[in-house]
């Protein structure tokens, strides 16, 4: 793998770029995003140049998608083409059943491998990418079938996540979504509804001064932009749908039985589990 | 105020000792706890002495309570017959109106004034105690009548709450109860109940590897002792009923209408609210 395009140079866009090269990639990373994302990554040293759609697409040996999830799907729709003989696109998009699907319709078999690095920031932007950000944390990787995780490109691609630092993990990108609707789609909107909570429900604004640590991570996803999850719940609402029902039932039983040994046990479950995500 | 006996001597007590000291206090400060929290304050540096309840009450000008809130209630219930004329006494209790009625039925009037420094860490104990542990931090403070906060004890009391960096916040002991209903027992609530639904739904344990950062942010609040949530919950089961049900109903609206404008409302309604808190 000689040319890496990656398509969107953002956080996540800008910090494989970084991560690659100082993973010892000596190929050339072309850059394709917005004029002020381009400047930025370009001005970071995550991109070598910035390239048009077509010619970027053309010249690929790997294309990397860390668009928005429409983006994405349009990307998709639009590489099939333009691909060369051999190169391996694959996505940094949250949820992976729709776009697993376009690349099923509009790209060359065995020419997709969909991702998901578990990494991010509270802000966005390749002003804060960092080469370290993908280091000690999952990448899934969705191949529609197990075949398709084993072509030459697929295994480069698999190499260059764990020397990123990445762990990867493979699922059925069903699977993924399900997982990520508990994992990371209800996290996010219990910290929006927590944070919305206490705008209505506050008496006064001094009272926002009666927080403590806790409230902070428990309001740091709230900060996250609606334009990147407008196409999380857009692309995946039958599972989110089905861990916000699970999420209110343990919510509705705590508070049915607060004062009761049951909740002594709900505690002790949630300690296990949150220290067992910390091993 | 010469002599401080602090109760209770785990994370935010001797943290306080801690505090005290750096903050120029010259006195003796004497701890009175379990020996193995005492050991671990003395290692600290945190109290001077270790001392028994009635010698400590007898010789304190302020007494500090930094129990679980059950042991705070209890204590309360003793000192009044033990303290010096013109002591204080005060507390770290998470709740405060049973606290404060307790101390109107059991101390002197005037000698209490109820507090709760919002402060606090994912480990408890004098090991993990920091002097700085209060800087920047809301401490509120819940005089029963405005007169009580004007004694030269309060003021004196008051005065050292700044020396430690915190920020003293007056409330009545029912709005505190109100307020952090929202802005702390709420959130920890969510975090266990996520963390739960997490342990009760995740099909296979590699499940858990699909976490990212904001996961991680989410669950921290899970792993705190249910023995002081316990406490927590007994004494302000009402107003943790109006918050849950409050954030319930936030969720709710939120899985009816997940596709609509109204969802991008509450996301632009969270991220406000989780920027003035970061203000």
């Amino acid at each position: 793998m000689e040319t890496v395009a990656i398509f969107g140079t953002g956080l996540i866009g800008a910090s494989f770029g970084l991560a690659l090269k100082r993973a010892g990639f000596e190929g050339r990373i072309l850059g394709v995003s917005s004029p002020s994302a381009l400047e930025a990554a370009l001005a970071r040293g995550a991109v070598d140049e910035a390239a048009g759609f077509e010619e970027a697409a053309r010249r690929a040996d790997l294309v990397f998608l860390s668009q928005t999830i429409s983006r994405i799907l349009d990307t998709i729709g639009r590489l099939g083409p333009l691909l060369r003989p051999g190169a391996l696109v694959t996505d940094a998009g949250s949820t992976k059943g729709r776009i697993c699907a376009q690349a099923r319709e509009c790209l060359p078999s065995g020419s997709f491998l969909g991702g998901h690095p578990m990494a991010g920031k509270d802000t966005r932007g390749a002003a804060v990418a960092e080469a370290e950000l993908f280091e000690g944390r999952t990448w899934i990787l969705t191949p529609d079938d197990p075949a398709k995780f084993e072509t030459p490109a697929a295994r480069e691609l698999v190499g260059w996540v764990e020397k990123v630092g990445a762990v990867p993990v493979v699922m059925t990108p069903e699977e993924h979504d399900r997982v990520v609707a508990f994992t990371s789609h209800l996290p996010q909107l219990l910290s929006t509804a927590l944070a919305a909570t206490l705008a209505a429900h506050l008496e006064k604004p001094e009272h926002l001064l009666a927080a403590g640590p806790g409230l902070l991570d428990m309001t740091r996803l709230a900060g996250s932009a609606y334009e990147l999850w407008h196409d999380i719940l857009e692309t995946n609402p039958e599972a989110i749908g089905l861990a916000m029902d699970a999420g209110m039932e343990t919510l509705a039983r705590l508070r049915a039985y607060l004062l009761s040994q049951e909740t002594e046990r709900t505690f002790e479950t949630g300690a296990n589990l949150a220290a067992r995500l910390r091993r």
